[in-house]
């Protein structure tokens, strides 16, 4: 390497921090999707969990819902297993109450200290979602919820899917991100040539944008419905759609755009949760979002159709990163030598977005 | 707090050792239930735990059982997966056969060292239950069995019931001891407004005392069964009754007075049993005594409801003191913050008569 | 002992070095069988292990099996997982292929490293089994394969078995050398009485020989089958037959010679492969054959029920190992008293022809 710019620096692998990905915190200065609306009727309580930290969401008989530490300070119970009665969270063991602003109201126990009061969460919902914002409190009104415009545009259908999936967040965000991975789906969707048309990248986000011919195979009909038609020139997928790919830290989504059609014919919004504390699982909250059909309710019909179709494709990409993270266990670290640009970058984003491992700074 | 007196100094949580509590083992200088009686029939033996210690209670075809420790000192193999021959366990693998003093006798092999001799534990046999003292033999004698007479008595019958609980033994006193958790129960019992009537306390033991009173919901059957009749005053339950309960340590009891019978309706007697190492594992021996009715059989007739009744209050605290032992993992320590006296004098009673954990005695 | 020739105190426990035996490793400088030749079809791959190391046995459609390390160096997945195109194993993920020499083909992907190459392993297939050598490569050529020549002689049937085992492999060699423990199979095989006849040893062998008499219960039918008859003359099985059990390093065979048959009635082959990297697992692979008797077809007739009585045999052994394993973990390491100079001269076998633990070596 004769030119060494700032920019292939960036992009060497050498000079990247001496930090091992997966162990990398994600930033909790952010919203993040605890559970999903219909999780939580009205009068009930969820116990969730933000990178170890236990979360009970409450949703009153009436009001907002709100969130406390899921913990009872007096024998630390999970306060999720209790009862909502009122506005109030009930421990199921002695019956302290907490209230939406975690103030402890107790039932004839005549305490001597000070009634313990416990820590509250900004917490939010929003299509379909409940965030919440682990951060600094006083940013939290600055930073604004995600925007996921296409699941109340009527033009589209929106699919949520989700499970926790055993690995770090960042094997999520590189496997969405490398469409080189096509081969893993090739049971699915027939062989796919990704051609690679460029990426752009910034302080907060990495985009990169593909092309994708049809090898070999036929098209799925799953396919076909989400592009409209089935192409009867031959130039069947032949480099005429557009894919973006783009982690929006700490969020991700991906785009499909094709020759004709203003809008585009998929929308993807994904965000990886981290469970635990070395956050070496995580929580997927996804929204697929495919633009609705000219004839009406054909995409209705073919929906479950389509549902089975992404689960697959989901389930394969879930076998993968966590053998990935398998692997990084039994090798006790990071070893990939990544040679792609787009996901050295994407890499480097993380790092540099995220918080140092609890093993680096002692 | 003004008057500190050194009743109030030692209830104060500040002036309590510095020791966790879940930490603190049993004191093995008592007689502890390991098996009950019908589980080890003639010609059989048994492999039981007392603190990560492996014993194996051998029941020859004639004569008092026996307890070895549970390793073929050869190759290391419980000897309770063997076989009882005569007055000897006899090893499953090489055929080693030891006596009820632990001395070795070998069939067909030539031993070039001297024999080994396995440890022997006092073991003894009564109320239905098999119980080792696992201290200081030379204290084995002078320390009482403990004493459960409603088991003989004919005016009671009595339920024999247990499980191994994922908890350190102190979380079950103080569950039993803290009758502020009848709300635990609510489902089972109905609304039941606990008041304390006071609390003795000694060297060896703390005391409680309760009366209850119903505030909604009917009185289950089974619990009418327990106090003989159905309360037609409109006082049901209305502080009529006392509940006492007892941490005589190790032991546990629950008594339960009524007003115009002259003995206890029901009494309890309880021993947790540590199983592993760490204690953070305890198998359950309870013996719950009810008196019988004064229409003959009515008590036999109903036994199966008492049953079920009793199972499910049962399984309603196993469940909770075991979300406070993985709390407990959780937060690497106790984090309580108790409050209540009975509780601060039980917890001071359990540390002082056990043994220091073995981390802190290094 | 008043003779301490230098014999004598070889066999002495003391003089041994101070090394536990269960973390002794397995010499890698052998062949090792990994997995069965029918389990590998053509144009397919196999994920197996060698004391932690993943191997991938590859079957091209045409041409020899491979084997590689199981490992894309790209993103540490599994080859296994992957699909054998021709000659080439191509990873799941994103369809790196390497060749029988491990050298990476990358289809469609701009490498800007060197394509990284992966370790190649010595692979042979012989009798029936898939061996590797994982030791040091220049030997490979120098050390033979195992012979077994019973599989290819029609005079014998030969029985393949083998599972995983959940023990150190020398827990394996000690129980097949060690027939005083015929008393754990005496529910299967009655009351067997071994006379040991002697030992030889050599720097990579040792070798027992017993003879036995039944004590009690009638010889099973299975039994009978193996020496070809049940013997009429009352002197059932007493000391007329040889049973020989050597130990060559690192395989283990058993023979069974009986008066008036020329050649042996029993020849068992096997072999016990370390799987993880603390070698405390191991995979057993067996070739039990058995002579043909005289009445054609009799012998297959009985294979079903020989079957089920080696599995049993097989079954009880196996419980016995991990017993003891389970053991060696709860006491943190060997306590075994062992006093039979058979044993003893095997542990210094295996010691002296093993490698030092990863702890003692630092």
């Amino acid at each position: 390497m004769t030119g060494n710019t700032s920019e292939t620096a960036a992009l060497d692998g050498a000079a990247l921090p001496q930090q091992d990905i997966r162990r990398v915190r994600s930033n909790p200065d952010f919203w993040y999707p605890v559970a999903w609306s219909r999780e939580l009727r009205r009068g009930r309580a969820i116990g969730v969990r933000y990178a170890g930290q236990p979360i009970v969401v409450v949703r009153p008989e009436a009001g907002a819902i709100f969130a406390l530490d899921d913990v009872c300070p007096h024998r630390q119970l999970p306060l999720s297993k209790g009862v909502v009665c009122g506005d109030f969270i009930r421990c199921a063991y002695h019956g302290l109450k907490y209230s939406r602003r975690g103030q402890c109201f107790s039932p004839g126990m005549k305490l001597e200290n000070e009634p313990p009061r416990l820590r509250t969460w900004a917490c939010r919902e929003k299509d379909g979602l409940i965030f919440v914002f682990m951060g600094d409190l006083e940013k939290s009104d600055s930073i604004a919820l995600p925007d996921i415009p296409r699941v109340r545009d009527p033009h589209y259908r929106t699919r949520r899917f989700g499970k926790v999936v055993q690995c770090h967040y960042s094997f999520m965000h590189e496997n969405l991100m490398d469409m080189n991975h096509q081969i893993l789906h090739s049971r699915l969707v027939g062989s796919m040539k990704p051609r690679f048309l460029g990426m752009d990248r910034g302080e907060d986000f990495v985009e990169a944008r593909y092309t994708f011919a049809r090898t070999s195979g036929r098209q799925p009909l799953s396919e076909a419905l989400i592009y409209g038609q089935r192409r009867k020139d031959g130039r069947d997928f032949a480099y005429r759609d557009v894919m973006t790919i783009r982690t929006q830290y700490p969020y991700q989504t991906l785009q499909i755009e094709t020759e004709g059609i203003d809008e585009p014919v998929m929308e993807l919004w994904i965000a990886y949760v981290p469970q635990d504390r070395e956050e070496l699982t995580n929580r997927v909250f996804g929204l697929l979002s495919i633009r609705r059909l000219k004839i009406p309710f054909l995409l209705d019909l073919a929906w479950p159709l389509l549902i089975a179709f992404t689960e697959r494709v989901f389930t394969e990409d879930r076998e993968i990163v966590e053998l990935e993270q398998q692997a990084w266990r039994e090798q006790d670290g990071d070893r990939n030598q990544e040679v792609f640009p787009v996901i050295m970058a994407l890499r480097q984003l993380l790092i540099q977005n995220g918080m140092p491992s609890r093993k680096d700074i002692g």
